[in-house]
């Protein structure tokens, strides 16, 4: 008899005994300082209803959610009726409408649990992974993003991480910076596409993307302008970074923005929050970690507000990000419901 | 727009806040007994290879085993190629091969994850339910089996409970008994089966349950009336329980077997591991809670030594149970493998 296949399935991870307790280690950290922030634990089924998935992640999507024959006579149909849950925030909006008159009308928790995908593996990814997410819902004050950062920046300094930094940014103030320039609303999305690989690509290379996705050019010339005073100015920072302080520096971008957006009401309500959250943060003493950067998108058409993302210097991608998204949480419950998350992303220190 | 449904799966459960708390204190007490005890974590991914599980559970579990669709342009011929893990054992029995140059030859791991099982809902089974099981791999003394009595012991104390009872048989003792009675090879099953029952539908019952079994009469009745005797032992004990010590009592039920078993080589074997559990047992201090029960069957065919039943007086079901099973661990190997296990149930306190 041929001996059976013994690897885990295409993309699965067994965990040997070392390999938990890191994890374990790790997870224990995060739910230590979670819960001390106030988060309550929320678990919900690796199993779903294919209806509650489909529709919600995009195309793309659909096609990564791993689909659960419908049991019994229906087997040889090759009909479904479930699916392998695909992230953590369309169950977490389920588990809102559903319990609407048992949870707490302001209800942080959070939840770790693993999801799955059906990536294709050339692609590195692993099809069943951890996420752990943070999510505060019920309240529009910039006091919970505050929180959010220092709860995350906390994990990090428990977790022996010493050089991060905890980038800030606010979509309203992009969509006012991006209109103030004279970039059509359609194309806001492609423009910050191509500004995202400035550091790459540089001024050139950025303009002529700029050219291939319509922005208009005069328009795209007032965007790196703008962003090019900020990197000079960051440029200048850093040299007498001894007396300037970070708060010192965030402070300058902020005038900055204020400056180009002037009266554009959506970018000076961004500028507002983003100067209550600061406001708030230093409270928590962890003022030096934050830096206001204007161009940190992390999927924009997401987010509503505020927009978080950590990265360590010397060490490509983030550890985690996340931000306001007023519009999502709500969706079964059809009704808007005011919330900000955090989630570590599985290519950091993550799983 | 109609609300979409906002209930977790059918058979499947949101756990909030206070149910999650609930359930981590339980297995944190868990965790914290075992790994004293020396038992190392290990995971194994939700999902497996289809052919990983089928084949392994017989044909009703092939049925209850939820696939999952094969990606990409399959998805429309209803190809499964994956499947929800279904217990703990074959992946831990997988596990064993695929890392047989990393792992201990002798490797005692616990794992807590949830299984799924396409159960209908009609039978009032959760669909996603979590299974915790300890093993010890690669030892064939009665110490292993000592320790996870002992272990078990230590996580229902721990837990609040006083009033539970260990039973243990021993599967050689079974066919002994059952031999010596004169019950064929073939009616083994069967028979304890009907034995099974004994306490609800009495001698008469069982009796005519055997001939419809097609048990040999006077076999039924040998088998009977030494189960009898060992009812009226245990009732003169519970008489004269200040005198009588659970010590004394399993000494007398031992003794009984190994008058009624005599030469029989399999059950005077039998008899002989189960006093070595106890002589184990006793040196843990636990050996009150300890009851030899030779009409403790659970799940005979799976079991090739000791089998243990954990209950509690006045709670009908058991909290959890298991034994030695030497010929299944070692499945992916294409060799024996001497393995003792024991898994809470999920009827029990356990989720």
């Amino acid at each position: 008899m041929p001996s059976p296949k013994t690897q885990p399935a295409r993309g699965m991870r067994d965990f040997l005994p070392e390999d938990v307790r890191k994890r374990e280690y790790v997870i224990g950290v995060i739910k230590e300082v979670y819960e001390r922030y106030g988060f309550e634990p929320l678990e919900t089924p690796a199993v779903e209803n294919i209806e509650t998935l489909m529709g919600k992640y995009g195309e793309e999507g659909n096609q990564l959610i791993f689909k659960i024959l419908k049991r019994g006579v229906h087997e040889g149909t090759g009909e479904v009726d479930l699916a392998l849950r695909y992230d953590l925030t369309v169950p977490l909006a389920r588990v809102v409408a559903e319990y609407r008159d048992k949870l707490p009308k302001f209800f942080k928790r959070y939840q770790i649990q693993p999801v799955w995908r059906a990536d294709r593996p050339a692609r590195g990814r692993y099809r069943e992974f951890y996420q752990c997410d943070v999510d505060v819902l019920g309240s529009c004050s910039m006091i919970v993003e505050a929180e959010i950062c220092a709860a995350a920046s906390e994990v990090l300094t428990k977790l022996g991480f010493n050089d991060f930094c905890v980038r800030l940014n606010h979509r309203k103030a992009l969509t006012g910076i991006l209109g103030v320039s004279g970039v059509a609303l359609e194309h806001h999305d492609s423009a910050l596409v191509a500004l995202d690989k400035l550091d790459k690509i540089g001024t050139d290379g950025v303009k002529k993307e700029f050219a291939a996705r319509g922005v208009n050019e005069a328009a795209g010339e007032r965007l790196l302008n703008f962003f090019s005073d900020l990197a000079s100015l960051e440029h200048a920072a850093e040299i007498v970074a001894e007396e300037k302080s970070r708060q010192a520096m965030n402070k300058a971008v902020l005038g900055r923005i204020v400056e180009f957006v002037s009266d554009n009401e959506l970018g000076a309500q961004g500028v507002a929050e983003l100067q209550s959250i600061l406001d708030y943060v230093e409270a928590t003493g962890l003022s030096d970690r934050l830096k206001i950067d204007p161009s940190l998108a992390r999927g924009l058409s997401y987010y509503t507000g505020a927009i978080i993302e950590i990265s360590v210097k010397d060490l490509a991608g983030s550890l985690g990000g996340g931000g306001r998204y007023d519009n999502l949480v709500g969706m079964f419950l059809g009704q808007d419901i005011p919330a900000c998350g955090f989630r570590w992303d599985s290519s950091g220190f993550w799983w």
